[in-house]
């Protein structure tokens, strides 16, 4: 099978061995397969692939259909449309993926957006629902919401029943944003002046922490899991932490093992799908591209300034 | 009555009007009050007390016998040895508490113990456990831990099965601290070396943040409570924090509402009461001192390198 391949810092497309499923797994003909930040990291040589997943194939999410089953998978059949979360090697046109990190495609959904569901959609509803526990009548305030992780969790928390508000900085995409949801769609500067927030995503670096801080509600909660736009390092007063009584949380989902993945797989399943179904919850596609051009897709990607994803077809 | 009271940053002990107890409230001869860090901000003009408290008469704890009972009040009975956290006016002879806040006095335990117990064991376990979520087999780090809330937290966590470390300045308190349950009772310089920590108790301030970053294990918290030792300002690597999928908070208990500090003194009684009757838990008291000298008391408190807490008998 054909894969993007990462080796050395050089992007390519190369020939691998046809992954084979082991137990419990399934092998998966790739359909889509969304781009995320943590594949411009990889390319660079900066975040390894964690144990147990391809070591130079990037790709953390991907949809499908059933191609054959390892001992003892038995969730899904061979033909099934499915999706999954992944520690890496989905943009590939083969892939083993355990059974039960996956979920099913909604009905209606086609290969680009199905490919780009799974890890914006988990990663937005792990952060402000699993750690912020955002509640309906809250306020929710997302950072870089232009982006995938930042539409899912526009359209999430609309969804959930919260008042959202969207830092965009392309003017451009302000509209499109509130579309999906946001009560507001604003420039990035001054938004402290919008608050008070109960829940704050963080997709854009440090330099918005003391602004977060100072329009956090009482009891609110940051949680920070991007930091691609102005770097990790951030300035805390933690006097004003505690007046509010506060709380910040930071994660990846990467590196988390099997059975959280699966966790994650069965929220997903419960509490979202659903909502693909019905058509209340969309994925913009920003562009997509044939496998063969992954690099000029991962240059489009770094360019910045999209709104939506980029999906590979294998 | 006689109370302590702090007007225009000064210190005195005056006479004010006897306080009547309100709707559901029990007045109090107090027999004990502790001294807290909130206590030395209040006089320095810093922290005034919470909207329906006293406002010129500190004290955050009590412990004293029930001398009456306002309309509709029915836990207690006139005579009954009561304790309870207060928004303020503890450090007097007489207090009106709302009878949801308190707790009785443990079987064996004295006066000045009673009187050093709620502030700093509430705020331990509301830190330790609601906020943190220790776990049995869990490491803890306590920092401050000779103080009035580290000795608390130190003895929690070891009656809750964790491992506990902690930091003491002073190192004539190590061996004390280490009585009180902690499996090592270390210098805090060079801390980080000590972890990885599931759980660190920040009861110092802002310089231990990067130290408390890189000593915390996966899915580690840290709890801010105090800042009194190197101040309010830390400096925060949100990539450090996001791979360790850590999580940061901070609070204080004076500013919550009755529901909240009743929900708090359910907690005690449930979870924490019973380990003073059976003598594991145990308050360590520095100095005592009668109302009429609470000028020395405070200033005894400021000085710091103490173990455990001074305590005005009125």
């Amino acid at each position: 099978m054909r894969a993007v391949t990462v080796r050395d810092k050089q992007l390519s497309i190369e020939e691998h061995p046809d992954p084979e499923p082991g137990s419990g797994e399934v092998l998966i003909r790739v359909r889509g397969a969304g781009l995320n930040g943590a594949d411009m990291l990889q390319r660079k040589g900066a975040y390894p692939a964690p144990p147990g997943s391809p070591q130079d194939i990037p790709g953390l999410e991907l949809a499908g259909e059933v191609a054959d089953l390892g001992p003892g998978a038995t969730r899904f059949k061979e033909g099934d449309r499915v999706m999954a979360i992944t520690g890496g090697g989905g943009q590939a046109e083969l892939a083993t993926v355990h059974e039960r990190q996956l979920m099913p495609v909604p009905e209606g959904v086609d290969w680009p957006a199905a490919g780009g569901i799974t890890e914006v959609f988990a990663t937005a509803f792990d952060a402000v629902f699993t750690q912020a526990q955002l509640k309906q009548g809250e306020r929710l305030l997302v950072h870089g919401a232009a982006g995938g992780v930042g539409t899912a969790a526009v359209q999430l928390g609309r969804a959930a029943g919260a008042h959202v508000t969207a830092t965009v900085r392309n003017e451009a995409h302000r509209g499109a944003v509130a579309d999906l949801g946001a009560a507001q769609a604003i420039d990035p500067e001054g938004f402290e002046e919008h608050g008070p927030f109960d829940v704050v995503l963080e997709l854009v670096g440090g330099a918005n922490m003391p602004g977060n801080l100072k329009a956090l509600a009482m009891a609110g909660r940051v949680v920070v899991i991007g930091v691609g736009g102005s770097g990790p390092k951030a300035e805390l007063n933690l006097l004003a932490l505690m007046q509010k009584r506060g709380r910040i949380s930071a994660s990846t989902l990467r590196a988390r093992p099997l059975e959280e993945k699966a966790i994650t797989a069965r929220l997903m399943e419960k509490h979202v799908l659903g909502h693909f179904a019905s058509g209340e919850l969309t994925v913009p596609i920003a562009e997509t591209f044939p496998l063969d051009q992954a690099e000029a897709a991962y240059d489009r990607f770094a360019a910045g300034g999209k709104l939506g994803k980029i999906i590979l077809l294998p």
